[in-house]
């Protein structure tokens, strides 16, 4: 069944559901219906209804370009086509190995009225937990360079709605703190944005397959009507310059009747074009740990003296630690020239075959070979784009003789900082998520997959599910991970896992970096967690590579909660949402995709909580054994984080388990099966 | 005293106020204060204070660049100069006669710690109604050609407040309806931006002497943080092309205990530079009426055809009409060629200087000439300013040559629709604020100017105080006008001028065409006024140039009113805003420039209000008689509309007058000086 793909005949809907209605196409179960209207202006619009119940009123299409008369006026209906689509593939890897694919499309043929009469098809795939949209350019003599100034794609929420939301395109990479507002105080946005209407459906607004192309953000206009807008561009006026026939990136809808379902949805995955790579069975999901948080602690430091972190001695101790408990990778941070001046002005005098002289690469590979780990490749470009890709086959290939592979790259920089070559020999500054970096990360990754090397970004762009096609694309950060808990003001907060779920994780993967069981940040802060938490976030905050980010000295001295890491994979066959709101908990169990337990991870937020979890997720062919990791019952992430219970049961399918969660408090349970 | 420079001696506070407070400036009263500060990462921002109270928390200053660093980090304090200034100067026409400009000075010179070591000085200029701050970018071998991406600019109103406006940047020509809500539930707004503390603050952001540079939107960021956004440019990828050393327009803030304060501010005046035109007398403030409405209604058509307004014969009864009731000129719309295809698609084929057969420019122009009426030249671009830029000079040569002196221009079109031609011989699709609009629209004012010709602009660029400076740019649009109670769906509310008084009038004059006494739009939809309202147009609204919009036929139906019409003045002395809250009413006198009478309207909403007003800004040294036009008791703009009072009786400065303003009422009065 793998990429099998079965053709159904065209059931999809195509009538004029209301007088400026052009088409209209429902779902395969008839759950949802997009409506196609274009009204006395020649505007075009569609609308998502939901059971007959309008979820996105009519919402405007179009674009401005910046040397045509915008596209999205005078247009005509020129004609539809349907098509119907259902079949299951599978993940190399990931958090499900079967996928369904299930829609009903529908293709609308614009044209203008008035010379020069141009044309623009808008694709929908209509799904019954969603709906994807995109354009398509089509080659035409009118307009064949296209100089996108701005997409006015809308999204006109229908019902009043709360939203959880992060300022967009404003701010670093981001990495701000969640806000909980109404819908329409929402000022703009980056995506994943949810909301949740008063009536509880639940919507997420995201793009799929971001591929030469400028990232979305969603700027509120009024009401709660949202309007994109595309990241800038500065080397050119256009934010997105293109050649048709070309699409744009999927803009995509989630709408389901719980938050779970938001996350329990396929749409982001199934929007991206198959695997582009072949064979992909050298990506391999791992867990790591490296010489990072002792930098963020500032005992070490990533630029070299005294107390350089990325020494051959230390990492030696590190693949050491490592191989006696599993770990399959080591990073290493600070190992290249030079960390050693400011970074945001020193980032184009960064070398990346050029390693500090007390870190004996090739030694260091040679050590790691030997007790079968490997060392992860750290690319830090602090923005300088231009520097990176002027040595990234000479840094890849580096890394692949030495047996690497993976590499985790950075690009710490301010929005509109990061460092581009164009194409007229000068350097541009950029946004995260511009056209120009969305052209850049696919170059890494690409050229990476050449020589069977896997990449986690940070400051990355955006997740819009390119996994599935460049499955060594493994994880990436794009929110506030671990390290704001060793030095931000504030930390995370105890509900960030739980906010994160259902919002940054709707995205895809995020190497977060969990496992901080000394529960300390930099001058002993206090992280807002139980040991429970930190546990569980390895089930909640799915990445397929997964760090065991605490010191070593800390993992020998919390055997008990270690043992967990130990034992939790980061690969699944199957995936569910047991319960959860955004901000307040999340309930989660995985199944591992290399045998037939089972885990389950919870996290709450900053208040006591029970949570009933019914164990039906267990098949009954075996017996089962859990291993509880939970928060004792005066467990608190201020007063008492350390305190958790950790015990060994037999539990039946049948069974519902309570789980009591402490402040800033989590569940870890491996169920083992016999 | 005309342009008289007062120096004083320098009075201005340079201490360092906080840890981090680099400078401070108190205005000349003390009422308010500005603070600069420089935080460890070498950010600077600044902070303004009203007695001692914070009303802008710090907010930042700073530019993103499209091809170097951001400049908004890394500064060191490299000094500051403090000025002081008094002076009284007189306008050539307006509101007021002679406007005081009484400032501290504080000029922060800003320089990288790092390479490449940029200086950008800021200078604030503080009033004590308000603060105006504009950055200025010195000369200097590593910063010539400075390329703004972006301007960061912030306003973080410190005290929760409430907001008066409207959606900016997405929409046509500033012609939405304003919305009040929140400050918090802002998304992007056009400025003026009117905003009211809970504590009864009152502010005004705006922007003046927007030259050679992009015009300002403001985006809320979270809170009520408020970040500038610039225009976009289609012809580059930086939103401001410019070469040091230059300036950036002043970033405004008007900040006054009540509504009527935000008014009486001189600031965006005072900002502007003087009069750089010379003797302007031939600059003269007028009434007008003109073949318009009649097409509005669709009695008549732009377009040629057998209802062709923009005939001789047609034009000749204006004229006559004018030159009967004392108005001296006709505004013609729809005169040349051509406005018989697609406006939107058509405009590049307008000719400014080919008339339609039926409309003999020549003899017109003769026989107004001896009746004493001019015509005003009409120039609709519909947005193709490479097209009106190419016939700029002859269209002006041939209105001057026929003894006109003012144009009414038009720029119909969508944001992102402007056609403007580049250095590159590139058509480029513009914003209506722009840089290179904001080219383009002193192009034609300076050239007008050369021809001794007045500008009225309608779909402008938004009015920052330039007509201190190029005093031949009299008035614009930028706004809902009485068009919309034509054809509006929906048409213009009770409230819309109170409105409009707060927000949209601090800019300056609004072309807004009042007088329509008919009451009635396109096929009898109801204008929400009374018939007193319509009258109170002419005092609440300003413009130096007034229409009498209505269809001469309806003057003739309704002589009473007319009255007030034909008597009201357009060029005053003195003005004073006696009472108002936006949206809910407005109370203004003023006096005439050539009189000793004072006028006096009153605007209200949609509820029945009592309004005092004392009559202390009579004086006390002639007798004075009030031509009173009151809503009748029970007149109401729905049911009744028509009801007035019209009497006249003596009154005196110590009376206290209650105006009854009926729905959607109003209240005009002309007081005679005996």
């Amino acid at each position: 069944m793998k990429f099998a793909l079965i053709a159904l005949a065209l059931v999809a809907l195509l009538v004029p559901a209301k007088a400026d209605a052009v088409a209209e196409i429902a779902s395969p179960g008839k759950v949802l219906a997009v409506q196609v209207r274009i009204d006395g202006e020649g505007k075009a619009s569609y609308s998502v209804s939901r059971g007959g119940h309008t979820v996105i009123a009519p919402s405007a299409l179009g674009f401005l370009l910046t040397d045509q008369p915008q596209l999205k006026r005078n247009f005509a209906f020129a004609g539809a086509d349907t098509a119907s689509h259902d079949d299951t593939w599978e993940q190399p890897w990931g958090e499900w190995r079967f996928i369904r694919n299930r829609y009903n499309e529908l293709r609308i043929h614009l044209k203008e009225k008035i010379a020069p009469a141009r044309r623009l098809d808008v694709v929908f795939r209509v799904y019954d937990d969603g709906v994807g949209f995109r354009y398509e350019f089509p080659e035409q003599v009118v307009l064949k360079n296209v100089h996108i100034a701005e997409e006015v794609t809308e999204f006109d929420v229908a019902d009043p709605a709360e939203a959880w939301w992060e300022v967009g395109g404003d701010w670093n990479s981001y990495e701000q703190l969640y806000q909980h507002t109404r819908l329409d105080a929402v000022s703009q946005a980056h995506t994943p944005l949810t909301i949740k209407t008063d009536g509880g459906v639940y919507i997420a607004i995201h793009e799929a397959a971001l591929v030469d192309y400028a990232g979305m953000w969603l700027k509120r206009i009024d009401g709660q009507r949202l309007r994109s807008v595309l990241s800038p561009s500065a080397q050119h006026a256009a934010k997105v310059v293109r050649t048709a026939p070309f699409t744009s990136p999927w803009r995509t809808l989630i709408i389901a009747d719980s938050a779970a379902g938001l996350y329990m949805s396929h749409l982001e995955l199934n929007l991206n074009e198959p695997n582009a790579l072949g064979d992909v069975s050298w990506v391999r999901p791992y867990k790591y740990v490296g010489i990072w948080w002792a930098m963020h602690l500032t005992n070490w430091t990533w630029a070299s003296g005294p107390h350089h972190g990325a020494t051959t001695e230390h990492t030696k101790q590190y693949i050491d630690f490592a191989a006696a408990n599993g770990f399959k990778e080591v990073l290493v941070e600070g190992w290249n020239y030079s960390w050693d001046d400011d970074w945001f002005a020193n980032g184009h005098s960064l070398s990346y075959t050029q390693p500090y002289p007390d870190f004996d690469i090739k030694a260091l590979a040679a050590y790691g070979k030997a007790k079968g780990v490997k060392i992860i490749g750290h690319h830090e470009t602090f923005g300088k784009v231009d520097n990176y890709e002027a040595q990234l086959s000479g840094a890849l290939d580096l890394l692949a003789g030495l047996g690497y592979d993976s590499i985790k790259t950075g690009y710490v920089a301010d929005e509109g900082g990061l460092t581009v070559l164009g194409e007229d020999g000068k350097l541009s500054y950029e946004y995260h998520d511009g056209q120009a970096l969305a052209v850049h990360h696919l170059k890494v990754v690409t050229e990476a997959a050449k020589r069977h090397i896997a990449v986690v970004d940070h400051e990355p762009i955006k997740d819009t599910g390119l996994r599935r096609t460049y499955p060594n694309w493994v994880s990436r950060e794009g929110a506030r991970g671990q390290e704001y808990n060793a030095w931000g003001n504030p930390p995370n907060p105890p509900n960030h896992e739980s906010l994160l779920v259902f919002t940054r994780m709707l995205a895809g993967p995020f190497d977060f970096t969990p496992g901080v069981l000394s529960l300390t940040g930099k001058g002993g802060q206090k992280i807002q967690n139980t040991v429970a938490h930190q546990l569980a976030d390895y089930i909640v905050i799915y990445s397929p590579v997964q760090m065991a980010a605490d010191l070593p000295e800390n993992y020998v001295k919390y055997p008990g909660p270690f043992q967990f890491i130990k034992d939790v994979p980061t690969d699944w066959s199957e995936t569910r949402v047991l319960s959860g709101e955004p901000g307040e908990f999340a309930v989660m169990a995985r199944k591992d995709r290399n045998s037939n337990n089972w885990y389950l991870g919870a996290v709450g937020d900053n208040t006591k909580r029970r949570v009933a979890v019914k164990l039906d997720f267990l098949d009954n062919k075996h017996h089962w054994v859990a291993e509880t990791y939970l928060d004792a019952k005066d467990a608190d992430w201020d007063s008492n984080p350390h305190a958790i219970n950790i015990a060994r049961r037999a539990v039946t399918p049948g069974e519902t388990l309570t789980l009591n969660l402490a402040r800033g408090g989590g569940a870890a349970i491996r169920f083992v099966a016999k």
